[in-house]
């Protein structure tokens, strides 16, 4: 079997928070949304019924997790749970915090416009929040 | 316990295909990608995290079902799975096949374009392949 490891387009465009059991958890260098990515740490998985039965259940648990922490933390309108891959072919979990004043509410952030990057505070206080709340070592 | 309906919008995009265990089966009315939607039957439920355990397992394997199926049957280059909500906030989860000379790709399908309804013999057709192949009764 392959060894994981996390594809070059998501290395590049996202800060590593850090693990949890199945999935590395990136978080996407835009600051207009808290959007954070889980990545099975699984060579070669595209969809998420490729997975076996466990892997399956524990990245929906670990999907929940993040989106239900995500949602109390950043106080979101909804949240958004998608597995697209259409340009990264690796299986990855985009959840990301909408709200009613966002620059693409409500349509969909994909696509949308280009990525804002993190300003250095905000993004060292949202690893330390996310890290904290799904309990991530750094 | 308020009693589960399905949401007015999505009654009118879509047409029933029937029932999984959980899910009610939807298919979008637009015949430029085979779109599935599955909606669990319960009411007030906006997020799958707001799901009970049971309930989630549940929902992840009708989901899993239903797009691998639908990957075979529709010879799909990528499944795109998302619950987003911004627009309809009953919980709601998209099945999406995407090939790469579809209309939106590599780009996300919601908001792209206005939908092209089905014709009466493809929906048809479409219909019965899927229920044909999630073993629904019609």
């Amino acid at each position: 079997m392959d060894k994981f490891s996390l594809h070059a387009q998501l290395a590049s465009d996202c800060h590593l928070l850090g693990d949890l059991g199945l999935s590395q958890v990136l978080l996407l260098d835009d600051s207009r949304y808290p959007w954070v990515i889980l990545v099975p740490r699984r060579a070669g998985v595209r969809e998420i019924f490729e997975l076996a039965a466990g892997d399956r259940h524990n990245l929906l648990e670990e999907s929940c997790l993040t989106g239900e922490f995500m949602m109390h933390a950043f106080a979101g309108e909804k949240l958004n749970v998608a597995a697209l891959g259409n340009l990264v072919p690796q299986l990855h979990l985009h959840h990301v915090i909408r709200n009613k004043d966002d620059p693409a509410w409500p349509g969909p952030v994909w696509g949308h416009s280009a990525a804002v990057p993190y300003p250095r505070q905000l993004l060292d206080e949202r690893m330390r929040i996310l890290r904290d709340g799904l309990s991530i070592a750094a």
